[in-house]
């Protein structure tokens, strides 16, 4: 089934279980390996009008304002995260909606910042929703997101193989057809929308948007001696993190 | 070994005799699968000055003054096939020369259009050559070029898997370890340097270039009905397309 809404699994009970307890949702933004990484992309925060698209439990709308952002509106399609992101606040600048961001709407220059972590791969129609944040961001605005890398996505075997040398390898297919992918995590048949790196690039240089940086996550040395299971991440990239100016 | 100048498998004799009979040598750019896509990024060359990088037998050098240079400087750092391009023109407006280029300079705006084909993975100090060419062009010039594409250059295992589906899948291991890649290809230990598209393109930006367009190379349902084993590159993009602006 493709829908032109995005699937909002986060709200199925099984999945909102299992997610709720990874890593990254117990310990937040410190939970998140690529998170100094983003870090770093980010511009200074200090009285800048924030939208974070697909806030989810709300972590790093906290932390934004924590940096000193004047505002930041927080949107997610799950009523549980939203829910659970407005418990966690009595911040007064910090607003949390439920908004769907295959049909999003924002108003023109109503942002100085527009962050989204790992929500685009969700989204449908993604040239649709780059339009929408070029045009409510200020001019000279910052857009900084990240992504399912389309080398981890692209995939119909999303699992490593180990060769006969040993080495782990990760089994690309099907990288240039773009669409619907669905994988089992945390529930059967998770919708996601494969793009290319060339399409995802094309698609905010068309909107208006000039490119500042593309990184590919990959852990440090020091992140790997912490944490030896993040060596595999060496190997092939899960996350793309990219950066913009309008 | 490592080299801080490129390899030049070019002038092995083995290598330069398998290489001469590839389609793309043989029936130059209609031989090339990518050449449309290429020529779509291509801005009018009607009057330009044009800087050719790793020219080869000159089958795009000659191509850019038919399509109206003003004049065009092909560089390679084989002789063969500086010797075979030279001999292949007669056009006083066309110049070749024998160029590493991990050592070349060039200098200040006086080109108009640069442009190099499946080259730079051959080179060893990438961010070197980018800052030569920026400095070369003139402002507002165009940097067109098609490289190895990382996702097909990062493996020890250069060599499709079978799944037990049936499935053509492209093994990946090593994406983010950039540096050098031995693989056989008309001659043993061909040295490649791999590096992530992040980086790349990063690079690109870091030296004050910006990011036009980047495309993956997947040829088109017309390409494939014409020549099916074609249908390959679907799975996994062969060639990294950019084009970029001074």
């Amino acid at each position: 089934m493709e829908d032109n809404i995005a699937q909002n699994i986060y709200d199925n009970p099984d999945f909102f279980a299992g997610y709720s307890q990874l890593p990254r949702q117990v310990r937040g933004l410190d939970g998140a390996p690529e998170w100094p990484a983003i870090r770093a992309m980010l511009p200074a925060l200090s009285g800048k009008r924030v939208v974070d698209l697909g806030c989810g439990f709300g972590w790093a709308s906290r932390w934004m304002r924590e940096q000193g952002a004047d505002s930041v509106l927080g949107l997610d399609v799950s009523e549980k995260m939203i829910q659970r992101a407005k418990t966690d606040t009595t911040d007064p600048a910090i607003e949390y909606r439920i908004a769907d961001l295959d049909t999003l709407d924002l108003p023109p220059a109503a942002f100085d910042v527009a962050y989204s972590a790992l929500t685009f791969h969700y989204i449908h129609d993604f040239a649709r929703l780059v339009r929408v944040i070029h045009q409510t961001l200020t001019p000279g605005g910052d857009f900084v997101f990240t992504i399912e890398h389309p080398i981890f996505m692209a995939t119909s075997h999303p699992d490593w193989i180990v060769g006969d040398d040993g080495d782990k390898i990760w089994p690309v297919n099907g990288y240039s057809v773009e669409g619907e992918r669905r994988t089992d995590w945390f529930a059967k048949g998770v919708l996601k929308h494969h793009r290319t790196l060339g399409t995802t690039l094309n698609t905010l240089i068309g909107a208006g948007f000039q490119i500042v940086q593309v990184k590919e996550f990959a852990p440090t040395p020091e992140q790997i001696a912490e944490n030896p299971s993040l060596a595999d991440e060496m190997e092939r990239p899960m996350m793309l993190l990219v950066s913009a100016k309008r």
